[in-house]
């Protein structure tokens, strides 16, 4: 065991600040990292103020941080995935059981013995609970562990660990969407990846957004077109023409507004969770066989899959890189939607700090 | 112009009663039905009662009926799909523009020229609205004619055609179930021909009802188990293992139980359509990747293939016939659910009465 700089919540109240954790020392399948960067996620928020307290109340300290991008600094005896120097990514999940129907089919965030990357119960007892990348290292099974493509900026690749994933994972799923026309709810953390996902496979992207001072960015992150959602007569300019839908938005929305956007047997998946129920219109649902899904995270293949693909095509998340002394500030312009489109921690700030 | 009898309603709060009505001409493209049954749908009671009106507002007098089979007696000189004598059913709709993409893709009933059978525009001006089959007599577009099989029981074979095509759409379009575990929820007028169907298309059929008293008739019917949805235990016993699940509960309930049963990739259809918005919890969607869907009726030429397979299959819905003079007490009963699990009116009595 070794100790490890980290900035840790001593409650749900407490800011964020530095504190030394314990780290496993690597076993066989191990994998050392030392974090370069770290993304900041709206979950690493709502844990640490203990938000979720009804479905996973947060343990104390809590270390946040599930974006992780970093070089190996040692590995196991058995580890032939990477070796010592290579870059690498994690994301939302540092385990699972391996040997149950969701990890023979690939989607180990499904696995019911799952361990995320923070606030899940430690299988190795180093601490009570996992701690995540707000830290200047970490030690993963190297299942777990994902190569990055090196011709990609390193503060935009952390946060493709889970908003990359997030996005990519339904887009992908629905299948050929090339030429066709794809919505985007949202221009946030995910919206704007779902953006850059869509355009790399070929849609043609309409966001959909409150605020007409998101139009320019929008189209510069590559939308084709910009819907205020808002004006009524916008929206129904577009009703019934979308092929799919991808929603971010994790606040209280009304969704049949977008079901509508949807033509004949469309999609919208649902990436953000707001917490009370959605209230949806069976009617909205009917006509035209429509249906709404639901999208969470992704695999470790097709992670794998998201960061080939985004090395392929120059993907990264647009971000602002902060020293990781102003994280208490950054989740104060989080929750006010004021960040373009990230928050990239460089985690040198932690050593020198 | 002709006359023909019918029972129609005179306004929200009037019984159906004797009226006399009036028939177009067949034109060179129609087809004169001679209407032997008609199915009582849940639809009719609300269009009669005025229930829908703050989308679908009902012109009186209202003859409902759109569960129609009949023997052609009259064809226009253009026409080539049946002849005097033929067996057919006419369901929800009896025109559209046969021009709109809609139209193209064998959608009928979302052409937005659609004519319903009844309480549409008339589009032949024989009458303000069109009216349904509560009559003797109907005149329909060949399009909208379908040929019924000669060898099933024809009192059982008028609910196929809207409680037929219904759950037979979303049950063939999902794909290849055999071998499958598939839900049924509600044992209704819907209900029961979903179970017939995914029976027939090889499905472990489970039934979900409130009611245990339900079990015996649902196993008659084809399900191989019956869940009783209101038991915690038996519900927690088959979480997350449905491939698909049939929805046909028109009241409101709770789908988030009924997601909760879904596998990874499960879809939830709805055919019922509760007037209050449904309360969809986004973490039972995105915790196994789940969809909910909706799906109504379905389009002449998959209407055509549902009464083959119906032929095929020796399939009929399970009805109580009753005389027309029968029909107000028949709705009353139908408002309490006491009908296994369709009435079909007999329409020799209207001819006698």
């Amino acid at each position: 065991m070794s100790n490890a700089k980290a900035y840790s919540a001593a409650s749900a109240t407490a800011p964020l600040a530095p504190d030394n954790i314990p780290r496993r020392t690597a076993t066989e399948n191990d994998v050392k990292i030392d974090i370069l960067f770290c993304g900041i996620c709206h979950s690493d928020l709502h844990q640490v103020r203990d938000e979720w307290n009804s479905v996973m109340p947060t343990t104390y300290p809590c270390v946040p941080g599930h974006e992780i991008v970093g070089r190996v600094i040692d590995v196991g005896s058995q580890v032939t995935k990477v070796k010592p120097g290579d870059l690498v990514g994690v994301g939302c999940m540092v385990d699972s059981d391996q040997a149950c129907p969701s990890c023979d089919k690939h989607v180990e965030q499904f696995c019911s013995n799952a361990t995320f990357t923070y606030n899940s119960p430690d299988k190795h007892s180093t601490a009570p609970v996992t701690y995540g990348g707000y830290s200047e290292s970490i030690v993963v099974d190297e299942h777990f562990v994902l190569q990055v493509p090196d011709n990609l900026e390193l503060a935009g690749v952390a946060p493709l660990l889970c908003a990359g994933i997030t996005t990519y994972s339904p887009i992908r799923r629905w299948g050929d969407i090339k030429g066709k026309k794809v919505g985007v709810v949202g221009l946030g953390g995910l919206g704007h990846m779902g953006v850059k996902f869509a355009k790399a496979f070929g849609a043609h992207v309409a966001v959909f957004t409150t605020s007409p001072s998101k139009k320019e960015d929008a189209l510069r992150l590559g939308a084709d077109e910009v819907i205020i959602s808002t004006d009524p007569v916008q929206m129904k300019a577009h009703a019934a023409s979308f092929h799919f839908i991808l929603d971010t938005v994790a606040a209280e929305h009304d969704v049949n507004a977008y079901l509508q956007m949807l033509g004949l047997d469309g999609n919208m998946t649902l990436v953000g969770a707001p917490e009370t129920p959605l209230q949806v219109s069976a009617f909205a649902l009917l006509f035209g066989r429509k249906s709404l899904a639901g999208s969470l995270i992704g695999g470790i293949k097709e992670t794998q899959e998201m960061l080939d693909f985004c090395g392929k095509h120059n993907i990264t998340a647009d971000v602002e890189v902060i020293p990781i002394q102003q994280v208490n500030e950054a989740y104060e312009r989080m929750v006010k939607s004021d960040v373009k489109y990230r928050f990239s921690i460089d985690m040198a700030s932690l050593k020198q700090g």
